[in-house]
């Protein structure tokens, strides 16, 4: 079987020297890996700098930001037969679409109508983000939603199964349930891992596994989570 | 001798899993550390992710932020004697005040006279970013400026000898040059090492260090700048 595993945490780049980062050590990603072990060809779809697996044969594909991911994984589920995609990346939501500051902005939004849609438009009217220096006394930075990539996996390969993840922070577990079913139902997910970062802290990892029929299994752990999802990999 | 060397990249959190992160690896400060040697007292304030000397009794104290990293230096400039401060760290030029969508922001400035001042003041009207959902179709963030570290060291200590960093972007040598001086006479440094990111690439790294007497001396190689940084403080 082939299986696509992507790990790690996307960064946006505001400029060369500076990006936004989205947290995702990758240590998850590749302990999945480990334990699915050497049976299967796995394909990791990762960041520069996640956690690799500690077992031979594994297929490393690096990527930075989010269209990165949306291209790697277009392309693997496009040209090959993949069985599982197990999607634990913290991908960005967002990528950068321009960067100014509060004087520029308002010298543009000013005697316009409807200062939304100005605001919005903004990149269309700013020359260039590189004039900025560093000693500007504010930055503005507008941010855009970037495709969900975990929405393309089941229009692209309707047979793979699909196992996502939800990744909420300080909510009640009913309502991160809640949220983890409708992810689920959205993307046509066989099962979502859904976690609350109040539940991982050093050591220990919390994490339910919601499947079709609303099961939820506890796993209390990275080693747990990762057998878990072994389980149904080598199941099949 | 004391000597504090800083390095890394300093992060500033938009929430609990995203951030605005400066590229700085710590590879440089490492190896000035390393060249220096264990003759003296190191004490090497770095980012968490930053390399560590590979030398023995280095004092490493970790910040995150740039608010950590000034918190750090004023309590070791204060309290202890420090002969040379090699300020290697890429430092956040900003910090996070607010974090809101082009549609609250439109709602707060519309009707106002000074959009200018209304946009730069919004962190008091919004009550809390906390409400937005990764599901926004965009998201606007408003960086302020951090206060300079480097201004910090020579008004709490005086006779501290003060290495600065300087990293343009894709310049003319001259205009680097430029900066460099500028940085110098600001901050009242001892020497400065300018570089230009385009100069930085896998194995080489091209620098310029900058003396109070305008001689220049070009240094290719981590190696070679390190080495050069350890050449004046052993002259000491």
């Amino acid at each position: 079987m082939n299986i696509v595993i992507t790990s790690g945490g996307t960064s946006e780049y505001i400029d060369k020297v500076r990006k936004i980062t989205n947290s995702g050590t990758g240590k998850l990603g590749a302990t999945i890996a480990e334990a699915i072990g050497t049976k299967h060809n796995i394909i990791y779809i990762c960041t520069p700098k996640a956690v690799r697996p500690n077992i031979k044969n594994v297929e490393i594909i690096e990527i930075v930001n989010t269209n990165d991911l949306k291209e790697a994984v277009e392309k693997v589920l496009t040209t090959r037969k993949i069985d599982y995609f197990i999607h634990s990346m913290a991908v960005s939501d967002y990528y950068v679409d321009f960067v100014s500051t509060a004087k520029m902005i308002a010298d543009e939004l000013n005697g316009k109508d409807n200062l939304e849609d100005a605001l919005r438009n903004l990149s269309n009217v700013l020359d260039n983000s590189n004039k900025l220096s560093s000693s500007e006394d504010n930055l503005v930075i507008m941010l855009k939603q970037t495709p969900k990539v975990i929405g393309l996996i089941k229009k692209l390969s309707p047979d793979t199964k699909l196992i996502g993840f939800k990744l909420l922070e300080g909510v009640e577990k009913e309502y991160l349930f809640d949220i983890a079913r409708k992810l689920r139902d959205k993307n046509d997910c066989d099962y979502v891992v859904a976690n609350d970062l109040k539940d991982i802290k050093e050591g220990n990892h919390k994490a339910f596994l919601i499947n079709k029929n609303d099961d939820i299994l506890e796993m209390n752990g990275k080693e747990n989570i990762a057998q878990e999802i072994a389980k149904i990999v080598n199941a099949k």
